[in-house]
């Protein structure tokens, strides 16, 4: 017999409610390797918006080259039109290039991608971590000017790949500089997953001893090692209130040795609704989502949720 | 590239050291149904005690129509004769027979099994609660007697299938008697692995209120809902210093709607390692048991921790 709703419990300390920010359709696709057509993606869109999720990452407008998952980015946003007046839909824009056809699309809101790391800035963005920033400022600024807001990813806060453990000292300036170029909310990336518990409570204070408010903060926590929900907790112990995730777990692949997938968003509801923290979210439309993407997927989901719900798809 | 250990980053007030208990022998073979051979169940032992954990249960002695599985309990310790004298190596008994058979083993401790619901303790148990205490009486008195250390497992402390959330009251009501009729540990299981954080906070603060030592207590979650790291989060802020846990995560049918895996070792050990918290655990050499061991069983670990680092045995 399986469970279908959590106990609801409530912890002293924790925040009343919390914005989940679902990632699934951007950073979840693009790390699948089954390319999805375009009326696929925008069902899975009104399927998580008809969920009650409140903000919703749509998809990037990065060179097909780069990223051909989400090549058609320009078409999901038409196939869309009028239908996501009701919650945030941001889109990822690496570029000035990305903002203009984003733009022209007339989304409210974008990201964009800075790195912790010097390494990171390097292999992903192509450049040094300073001039990537820079760059940035040449996106972020026209962005605001033009009203639109502006979410800004900070990849390896907590332990890179060539690096090793990343100074918390060492991600609080990267945050404070795209606080300064008018990001309106800055995502905490646990991109390979490994961030300890401690980890997550050092970055925070350090955080909160430079004022900059919780409230302008998201986590975002890859499952890789497992701590992504042990990660959460913390952060929601230090106030945090927006948690990014990705329906089902999108985003990883089963077995593989670069397994990466995200914080699966069933599995984060369990907690938070567990918790009496209010979300907006329903868990059942959102595992039939789930359960649904995984067929078109033609793989079970990572989401243990989702698993000790619904089974696998047959 | 993967990550082969976590960064080390203390977090303030929780303990210097955990004793992780591992229970993939009994508790995770239990639940596998492909048959094991005794030698391969000998071995996987001795791989655990030499990866350093200092408590391993061994099997149980159940009625092998009961559980087919563990029917080769006292060859099991005869192979394994004069090899763990360091290390604790309970064995469960259900029954005043069972605890004759494991006596003549020579073992030093044992566990009993105890339920905090009726529902489950009618299922489960084949008698109702009280009865069944009652019953445990009878084995935990001499097993005391002849100087053996006994655990207490508390099934079902969170969410019961059947009766739903269990209150926190009717859970310490049992542990207290269980420590009446002499236990020296008692272990609180999420059965179901429903359990919410909250709900974990709730229990052990109830157990406090009736000074019950944390040192008495293990926690023992299964990672169904995805929430054992969470949840033992939350326990080690509450100062228990026993987790139960499950080598490879054994015990669990990865993609089956019943799905009870055991928290995963090497998933726990990441976590405590990252905070600073010494279990006297070789992480890498855990891995590579639990890597041995899928090969035996024929399906990947649902370990996050050994597929990060290991991949699948091909």
């Amino acid at each position: 017999m399986s469970i279908s709703q959590p106990a609801r419990e409530p912890l002293a300390g924790l925040p009343a409610s919390v914005t989940v920010y679902e990632v699934g359709p951007r950073d979840g696709l693009q790390n699948e390797s089954t390319v999805v057509p375009v009326a696929t993606k925008a069902e899975f869109v009104r399927r998580l918006v008809a969920a009650g999720l409140p903000a919703v990452e749509v998809t990037s407008f990065v060179p097909a080259a780069w990223v051909p998952q989400l090549g058609d980015a320009d078409e999901l946003l038409a196939a869309l039109t009028g239908e996501l007046g009701g919650v945030r839909h941001p889109v990822l824009v690496p570029n000035a290039r990305g903002l203009d056809r984003a733009m022209a699309c007339g989304v409210t809101e974008v990201a964009v991608p800075a790195s912790a790391t010097e390494t990171f800035a390097r292999r992903n963005l192509n450049r040094g971590l300073a001039d990537s920033l820079t760059m940035l400022g040449g996106v972020v600024e026209p962005a605001r000017a033009a009203g639109l807001a502006v979410r800004g990813y900070v990849s390896m806060c907590f332990v890179d790949p060539w690096e090793g453990p990343v100074a918390a000292t060492q991600v609080a300036d990267v945050v404070a500089r795209l606080l300064e170029l008018g990001c309106t909310e800055i995502s905490l990336g646990d991109t390979t997953g490994a961030a300890a518990p401690g980890q997550v409570s050092r970055l925070l204070d350090e955080l909160d001893s430079r004022d900059v408010p919780t409230s302008a903060l998201a986590v975002h926590f890859h499952d890789t090692y497992g701590q992504a929900l042990a990660n959460t907790l913390l952060a929601l112990q230090h106030g945090v209130t927006t948690v990014d995730s990705s329906a089902g777990g999108l985003g990883g692949c089963p077995y593989a040795e670069s397994a990466t997938g995200n914080l699966a968003t069933e599995d984060l509801l369990w907690t938070l609704h567990g918790l009496g923290i209010a979300t907006g979210v329903d868990l059942p439309a959102l595992v039939a989502t789930s359960v649904w993407m995984s067929a078109q997927l033609g793989r079970p989901s990572e989401s243990a949720v989702v698993r000790a719900l619904a089974g696998t798809p047959a």
